[in-house]
């Protein structure tokens, strides 16, 4: 039920060091950073930025978070971030994410997390309209 | 559905300023270590440590999220974690939590995270019986 | 030279596991954030608190830092931060901090940092004159 | 006194939202992750790996930091990081950083540090020979 080659934002990079735990794998929470990555460059993609939604005094929170962890992944390894968008509600969307570890392309993680819109007061509010270029494909 | 008084480990400290993002509050990631450090309490509460845990030659690893925000939180607050155990199987403990705004009560953040035992290989075992002591209450 | 037991603040924690990296140890860029609360520990200890600082529209940006790792640190270990002030100039404060073992009392880092005042524009300002409560001890 | 063109290791990327904090801007630790990334960067150029050092049983600790902020960066902006070595001795290396916004050229960060080689005891030896490949350009 992935997404098609025509939807998704792939992104690749190397793992940091920081990024690991005792364990001597990257620690589980660092993975919804590279999501949060993963969004920000689909948003790049289409010709926008989340900096320039902040700028225009909308924000996305997150809301609800499914994820699951499949591989452990290392320090210098590749993962690639596939990005998607699930679903678009009038006050919220759903990004999915796959991470793969570059050279296998096994994945890694895969979540999906649906995010609110709020104005610069928290409230929740309607997606703006002008946000379509990036929103519709 | 929450845990009984009796069951869960409580601790509280004070929301760190490289825990906030440029939006102002508590980065999303970010309670994904809380809920770890209310795992760690949980276990030394009942006289391990998850430091021993490791120098046996068994580790938890993440395997299934599921995470709820419901509020946002702020530089300088006092959060309270409430950890507790939902599921123990033969190789996997599901641990659940809820992060509360300490002076108003309010839930700003429930989560439950499957964990799976596997060795210093990284094969997934059965949780030794020596864990018994803080597996059951 | 370290401060008189007058002058400084002490705070103690545990460090946690997300803190230590594929060394077995903890980040050395953590000890930044240690030396942070140490700050944020030593304004309230005074009435005060950062966020009211950044709330009257000034902020404290870091311009120099020098750092000594004398010792590794450790998951589930007890640390001991205590903060002093160095040195005020009109536009600029310089903390001091060492971090401890606490079971052990042994220093494991060492630091000064120069944190310059800038307004809300970012430009460098002296420091106002509502902030002696904390500043003059 | 910066390396020449010849000696130095230069990479870049963007900065990740996670990075940021309450001020809008990076938090000051998250320097010292990009300067370590500039560090595996100038290994990998010259055909090692960080992670290869460490399988053959040696670490390289940080022992003394040197840092100056000199400007604010942000979100989404791309950095560049320049490492070179500023000098090699038994059992020290020195590295040099300037981090700079990509775009404009200006450094906004610039540091050194002196890291220490240690056995996986923990014990100060002397550097390797094996690392003459990638310490002698």
């Amino acid at each position: 039920m992935g997404p098609s080659d025509r939807e998704y934002c792939q992104t690749t990079f190397r793992i940091r060091y920081a990024e690991t735990d005792s364990m001597g794998v990257v620690h589980h929470a660092v993975y919804l950073v590279w999501f949060e990555e993963g969004r920000s460059a689909y948003i790049r993609e289409r010709g926008w930025s989340y900096a320039d939604i902040e700028d225009s005094g909308y924000f996305l929170v997150a809301a609800d978070l499914k994820a699951r962890y499949l591989r452990a992944s290392h320090y210098d390894q590749e993962v690639t971030v596939r990005t998607w968008i699930n679903e678009v509600r009038s006050r919220a969307i759903t990004f999915g994410c796959d991470i793969l570890d570059t050279s296998s392309g096994e994945i890694v993680f895969s979540a999906s997390l649906r995010l609110i819109c709020v104005d610069s007061q928290g409230r929740i509010t309607r997606i703006p309209s002008a946000w379509k270029p990036w929103l519709v494909n």
